[in-house]
Order: structure tokens, then sequence, then C-alpha cells
């Protein structure tokens, strides 16, 4: 085999009171990645789109995620990679973990398999790192493994995959920039020890009622008292948001990523689509362009057409 | 119906990454409490142990937690209750929530069941409130359901039943006196914003574990760097219990309540048996009389006998 596409899919990270730890993977929007062997032991990559990315390896999150991926394979060959991007780079929902995790992946069909999902989450780590600055896999594991995932910890990596029943997300993604380096400078160095109480016990309830299906439980847990204050300040309407999609039946929800991107749970998508309209409906009154759209949370992550 | 007998379980709660919201009950040991009704509508109490508890009902835990439940019953008649405690008052595995528990338990099918399970909590948390001077429930909740349960708040009170598998606790109690007050004041006030996302990390990943019968993960996410780094100091030997039992097969443990006992959890009897051989070696040495058993996470809460 010398040629392999697959579909990366967007991700939610820092899922409401399980902040730098929980993600889950969304149906859509994906990146598309058409992987192929070539001769050389370089990495070409190809852009079909209209976001304007680095086309060098070494300044491409893609790019850097090949790079650790060639490193531990010894292989003597390299890839070239067309990435056609869906995710918006900069809305939140995982963009740059789509391109790393798509590229490692698909890579990794064409060598055989050599790796295990946690080893190719590690080479997308590299990426990340590069994208951010920072090491984190919240929105990479979703992404490879699908589902709802929590990342235990990143050194050693320890994935969990979460058991969860049918939840769709509406998203929105209002067109301004968040500087991720601003959206961290304002997270606080030390949390009262109330708060941490509270927050543990909120994600810890809401694992447990993802597994049982029990969507009350999943909605009473969904409380962040700890970073949704400070980082809902840089997203204009915010608390609107969150207060007309509970009250059109969402379960509840917050920041994705580090935003500008905003999500909220439902339990159907008929109510997933209400939440959409009356998200539209305070966002039309702003000013301020956005995309908007629902998807089934995914069980599935990066996958091969 | 004019007389029930139960038994009340012990209890662990503060769970190691589960401070202030995880505990579960054991098999034993457990309070025995003969409760009858009596035409006169006051509260008496009669202790069948060497503890010297009070028989005032405004000054026992169970006194409180029934003056409690009469007032919301609304009934026309009292309760003499016999109390043989075995679970040592101060031992730090729930002893006055069992007290507390038995009691209301016992009381309710005596008056048809007019209460479910949570009311019956919250009237047991009378008299923790007044045993503690705190408003808690994480030994109450699995006094009263069994297994592991997660007090996700208090106000309003929210109590999840958690899924899990065989495990079996090794509990040693070091008869020292540890004051729940002077265990209070050394908490902290503000805690590290990552220590804070480690823990719940853990404990998102150890709900998950105990569900999915994964004990690597179970083992892995027993960590807390919260709490214990500052408790453990009021226990002698923590350090080398701790040590000595996960290198005897433990999952991992921690202490238990406000201490003074130490409880570790294995997957067997067997390994549970191994930890408190190794636990007792350790304690023989420091001549400090002790108390150590084995026993069984207990999938029920108060029992009729």
């Amino acid at each position: 085999m010398d040629e392999v596409s697959v579909l990366a899919p967007a991700t939610v990270s820092n899922v409401v009171c399980g902040f730098d730890c929980l993600g889950f993977a969304l149906e859509e929007p994906h990146d598309e990645l058409i992987m192929r062997k070539i001769n050389e032991r370089v990495i070409r990559i190809i852009h079909r789109d209209r976001f304007d990315l680095p086309t060098d390896p070494t300044n491409n999150v893609a790019g850097v995620a090949l790079q650790a991926f060639m490193l531990a394979a010894e292989i003597d060959h390299g890839f070239e990679v067309e990435i056609t991007k869906h995710i918006k780079p900069g809305s939140g929902i995982g963009s740059s973990a789509a391109s790393a995790c798509g590229a490692v992946v698909a890579a990794n069909r064409l060598v055989g398999n050599k790796f295990a999902e946690p080893e190719l989450v590690k080479f997308a780590m590299a990426g990340e790192m590069f994208a951010s600055g920072s090491r984190h896999a919240d929105n990479l594991a979703p992404c490879i493994f699908g589902g709802f995932t929590l990342v235990r910890s990143t050194d050693p990596l320890d994935i969990v995959e979460l058991d969860f029943r049918p939840l769709f997300a509406t998203v929105i993604h209002p067109q301004i920039e968040i500087k991720t380096s601003e959206a961290r400078a304002i997270l606080p160095q030390m949390v009262p020890f109330r708060d941490a109480v509270r927050n543990w016990s909120n994600l810890g309830a809401f694992v447990a009622g993802l597994a049982k299906g029990d969507y009350g439980l999943i909605s009473r847990s969904f409380e962040d008292t700890i970073v949704e204050p400070v980082r809902k300040l840089l997203i204009p309407k915010f608390d609107d948001l969150k207060t007309a999609s509970i009250a059109n039946g969402a379960l509840g929800g917050g920041i994705s990523g580090s935003g500008p991107s905003v999500f909220m749970l439902s339990e159907t998508k008929e109510t997933a689509t209400l939440v959409q309209q009356a998200m539209r409906a305070i966002y039309s009154q702003t000013g301020i362009d956005f995309n908007i759209h629902v998807a089934r949370i995914h069980a599935k992550g990066v996958r091969f057409v």
C-alpha cells in the first residue's frame, strides 16, 4: 500500500469540569489527508485549502508530528501529504490536533501499523507542542480514539477511553481571535480548596453519568467554577448563550478548548437543533460573524476512507 | 412491626483522590442496632458496649439523627434504640455515620418506609453535623447505599452510586488520637492549579477504572498530592505502610476519613491478607497498639437481620 486517505475529526477539549483532561470527538467537521510513500526520506506537504498554512515540515503541525513518527519508525522512505482542512485553525475545536493525528495515523498504516494508538498520540503530541507550546493531549486523545477520552496523565501518557451514550453537540464559532497565550495567562495559579473539591466531585460524577447514560447527572455535574468564570470574559455573550441553550433543553456546556468556540451538549439531535436556533438568535444581534453546527459525538477517531 | 434489628457497616471516606466526596462500605466491622416503637414521643438510648457514649438523645449521634427523622415523620410515638457498637469511635472508619444511618434506616422501617434513601442520608447528616461540626455525607452515603458512592454535592444533596468490581480493603487502626479539628486545620486553603487538575484527572480515571474493573487504572489513579502530604504527618509510619503494601500487591490506598486508620485496596482477598501481614510487621515495631483487618467492599449498606 502506497497511498491512504483519512478523515481526522474536530474535537472538543477542556470539557467543563474536565479542564485539561476531558475531550470528545465530533462527527464533523473533519480534515481530509491523503498520505503517500515517497522514495526520498523527506516530508512534503501540500495544502488543498484556503488557510495558507506553512508547507515547511519543521514549521507545520502535521510535519512536526510526522518527523517524530519517522524518527521512531526507522524507515528508508518519506511521505507526501495532501491536506484539505475543513476545521478552521484557531477555532478552538482541535484544528491542529486533527492535522497531527490524521498524519500519524495515515503514516502508521503505510508502514504496516508499527505503532499502537498511545504511541501515535505521543508523535502527534510533538506537533501539538509545536502549535501550542504546551505538552497536552486532550484534543489528540479523542481525535485518535474517538468518543470521550480522559487523559489521566501526559507523562507518562495515560489515556482512558470512557463509556458513553448518544450525545449531540451544538458548536458555535464566533469569528474572533483568542490568543492561546492570553487564555493561558488568565488561568489562576492557585485555586480555593473548596472549588477544587467541588470540581473533582463534579468530574467524578460526570464520568459516572456518561457511563450510566444518566443525562440528569451529566447535566447537574456540568459545572466549572474555576476556569469558565475567567475565560468566558473573552467570549461575547457567553452567559446568554449558555442560559438560552439550557432553557432550550441542553444538558450544559462551556468553552471548547481555549475558545472562542462554545459547545453545548444535548441528549437528542432535535434538542441540539433547538439549541442551535437559540444560539443563532443571540449571536445574530452581535454583529460578529459566526459559524454554528450540530454534530453527534462520534465513537470513532481518525478513520480511513 | 414494633421492633427491627439492623447492622450498620463501617465506611471509608476521603478515598485518596476523592477527598470529601468518595467513600465505600466495608463488610465488617458493623454496629448492631435494635429499634423499638414506644408509646411516649421520646427517644431512649441504651448502650450495650464498652464505649460509654452519651444516652441523652440531644448529645448522641444516633439521637440527633432520630430527632431529625421524627420531626419530618410526623408520628405520635417514640423510639427506644439499643446500640452495640463494634466500630470504635474516633477510628476514622465512620463510627458516627454507622450510628446515625443505622438509627434512621431502622426507624424508617418501623414507620412503613416513609422515606427514600436520600432523605435518610439527610436525617443522618444532622447526626454527623453534631458529631463532626461539618456538613458532610461521604461516610453516610456508602453506609446507607453500600458499595462505592460519590457525593457530588451536599446542598442540594446529590449522591451517585458507582459501579464497581470486587475489591478488598486492608484497614489498620493505630490506637492514637487525631483530633478532627486538627486534621481540618492543616488542610490547605488554596491549592496549586496544577495539583487540582492532576487530582480531578485522577478521580475521573478512578471512577472509570472502577466501572470497567480495570485494576491497573484504579492503581495508577490512586494518587493524592494535595491532602495526603499534610495529613500523613499525623500518622506514624504512613509512608512505610504504603510502600510495603504496594510492594505486596496492593493497588494503593491512603488515610481513611481524617485518620488515624489507613486503608489499602487489593484485587483479591489473598493479596489483602499479604498486605495485612506487611502492615502488621511494620506496626509491630512502633510500640503503638493497633487493630488490623481485611474486609470486602460490601455492595450493601445498612441491612436488616
